[in-house]
């Protein structure tokens, strides 16, 4: 049923226009990039828009027209929306603004129910749409070319704030993070998170980024159920509006009202969906969960040639995770005298790729979760240590972050992990939030093994 | 006393070699580069070092020799010391390492006492000494090119960590952030922090960031001291060993007792110095405070063009400062129907640099803080909000904290920011960390305050 939005055969995008800086532009321009199937452009003023075919209106489109983009100023998207109606399309993506976010609740009313009735699917309006790498699908407005998009990955975002996950694609693009799919929702007159994180998850998509600021009333168990059925996913979810200040702020953006965050939290951690405690977490995940296996248990060693570095992350983590020493006998003979196995593992300011290959060939697999703190100051090591990490993970299947920190040489470190499709963090703090990210990821998926279990045994 | 190390008239380095990757190498290299004194090499097998002088011994440089930086191998150690007592140098850096760290108590013990018999002030050893713009002096053997220095500016680094202040360093320089000096203190055998804040400080030296692991006997009263001695300055310490496992990870480390996180924060809080509560505050710090003021009171306004932003930083904030709502009758007529006066205060994703500036213009006077979070991504807006927030901030006296979050734009944004000695943020958990240390170091101020009030009431 959502296949209209994100694998469309043809496309129309009405309010596509020659003029750039204009969404209806970008769009144009997005979609002629990427798009496969068949493309036309809507304008009474054109005959042809950068190469594409144009027309008054979408009734004239001889061809069937599986999704419209809707770009055209407020004041005539009622009339649009006739023209998509008469013409039968499978699914329309509103990306103009004026609705209820400004007061206009009954336009918004009369859009959603006119286009209910006649069994057509919307996205927005007040939205940036639909990023889709698989089928070629692109009408997120921001600027290009200094926006580039994302490599794709099996993670999809899911947002009410379409200016933060263009944000994230941003970001994810300058560090060559990965993102297959992003869905900025806008108000959400049709397709919500419930129907689309099944949706993805079937499509293939296996990690969830979902920024909500309110659910409507009655969406809550829909949305529980939609989590029940992706619980093989990794899903990290950013609540919005936990203090009083912010859930004023949610009410004029997507005039949500935000329930409590406890309440919130602990409900969808039942579901095994783990929710965000800070703004962090969410680049964390991108860059370093996305690509990871959850931890089996919970015991974490630390490697580094940063002393500091392993104590702050021995600060941060020693409390949440096991930290046992190595008892490694092997491992005290092969090492020279003033580096001696510890967790975390100091391999010292001398230390070269072989000494890290030594330690984490003997240790890593007597542990659940490896973090690797490179921060190739030691003229002895090379962005190579990538490779023995990704060896030495695929050896034990213990999932390994990498991490690095600072400037040129941790650039490179990260390019070459992304090669290898490493966790990568940049950055103690980034490494912290997706530990952190990974243990509640566990817990969550505990929780609701557990409650499954039980449920399975009151039905006996 | 210590004008020896960061003001040297003449400097020889012993164990100073033409071998490129040698600590040898890369000092002599930086010293070259950047000091402006007589510079000598000290090494038996060369006559010439790139261009240096290199003599046997460093008895053998006629001239007066301020300090003396000493990177020889650790066995010849000693030999190296008795020379630099007979040459009566004024201070030493000790670089090479195998001393306490890794047993070696007793050639620690014996080094130290010989030269403090002889009035020698020593850094280290262990360590990777010193980077002091203003005097040219720069030990910091991590690997040049690929690690710039970053440019001037009035904050220092004092690192219990060597590694730690190397990460810092390569980071701020890789994105413009400003940093005078840097002394990694190994196993401080003589100089500690107690000594250098308030000489730094009477150099002009104005923000402070420490990294400790642990103070020695009787060293706690003398630092509690010098920050008394510099409580006009920003003072951020991330004290290292908060947990058991971390605690294990200093003694190991840097031979540090940590002791109770707790006591220690409670502790220096009433002598006006702020703990970092997690590592992503060290380079908030760096980033945006040391370039702003300390707020005089706790109102704050959050400005943004992305909603969700304006939601995360209300959500992270908005129980620690004030949030009030705007009451601005003028604001309100003069803003498009859609954008409504508010806190977080959505400019809207159509918002443009006169929007900025006409919000900001009217808005900030009445706020003690004011965070502009600009995403860049609405095709009106320009880096140049970067001069209407400095231009606002001139003309109210309020802190601004300007934030971007992204690729190439927010990079952009950065660049003015910098030019403009503007704090800035990199992310929204940036900006939040940095309003953080800013609240904590306000009120760390007024303890102290209190504190002194209460003393000089007593005493009269």
């Amino acid at each position: 049923m959502l296949d209209a939005f994100f694998e469309p055969r043809s496309v129309a995008i009405i309010g596509a226009t020659p003029k750039p800086r204009k969404p209806g532009y970008i769009i144009l321009t997005n979609m002629k990039t990427r798009f496969k199937g068949k493309l036309y452009a809507v304008n009474p003023k054109y005959k042809n828009v950068l190469g594409v075919p144009c027309f008054p209106s979408i009734l004239d489109v001889s061809d069937e027209v599986d999704l419209a983009i809707v770009v055209v100023p407020n004041r005539v998207v009622e009339k649009v929306i006739d023209d998509v109606i008469k013409k039968d399309v499978k699914a329309v993506i509103i990306i103009t603004a004026g609705f209820s976010e400004i007061g206009n609740k009954e336009l918004e009313e009369r859009v959603k129910e006119r286009l209910r009735e006649h069994g057509i699917r919307a996205i927005g309006p007040n939205c940036l749409g639909v990023y889709y790498y698989p089928g070629g699908v692109d009408t997120f407005f921001f600027r290009e070319p200094g926006t580039p998009r994302p490599p794709p990955s099996d993670l999809a975002i899911i947002s009410q704030s379409g200016a933060l996950a263009a944000s994230i694609m941003d970001t994810a693009a300058s560090r060559g993070i990965g993102i297959g799919a992003a869905i900025s929702l806008g108000n959400r007159i049709d397709v919500g998170e419930a129907e689309l994180l099944p949706y993805l998850r079937s499509k293939g998509f296996k990690s969830f980024l979902l920024y909500i600021e309110g659910l409507r009333d009655g969406e809550g168990k829909s949305f529980l159920e939609a989590l029940s059925l992706i619980s093989d996913s990794k899903v990290l979810i950013y609540k919005g509006g936990r203090t009083k200040v912010s859930q004023r702020a949610t009410a004029s953006h997507t005039a949500s009202v935000a329930g409590s965050y406890k309440v919130f939290k602990d409900v969808v951690e039942e579901f095994g969906g783990a929710v965000a405690e800070d703004p962090g977490e969410i680049m964390a995940f991108a860059s370093a969960v996305q690509y990871m296996d959850i931890p089996k248990g919970n015991k974490l060693l630390v490697v580094t040639d940063a002393g500091g570095v392993g104590v702050q992350l021995a600060d941060a983590l020693g409390d949440l995770y096991d930290m046992p020493k190595p008892l490694s006998k092997e491992l005290e003979v092969q090492l020279p005298p003033h580096v001696r196995p510890n967790n975390p593992m100091d391999v010292g300011g001398d230390a070269d790729d072989a000494r890290y290959e030594l330690v984490l060939k003997t240790l890593s697999k007597r542990y659940d979760l490896v973090i690797v703190a490179a921060l190739l100051e030691s003229p002895g090591t090379t962005p190579y240590i990538a490779d023995i990490v990704k060896e030495v993970q695929e050896e034990t299947g213990v999932p390994h972050l990498l991490l690095s920190s600072g400037g040129k040489y941790s650039e490179v470190l990260e390019l070459r992990a992304r090669e290898l499709g490493l966790g990568f963090a940049k950055g103690v703090e980034e490494a912290i939030a997706a530990a952190k990210v990974l243990w509640r990821i566990r817990k969550t998926k505990e929780i609701l093994a557990k409650r499954l279990r039980c449920q399975k045994a009151i039905s006996v």
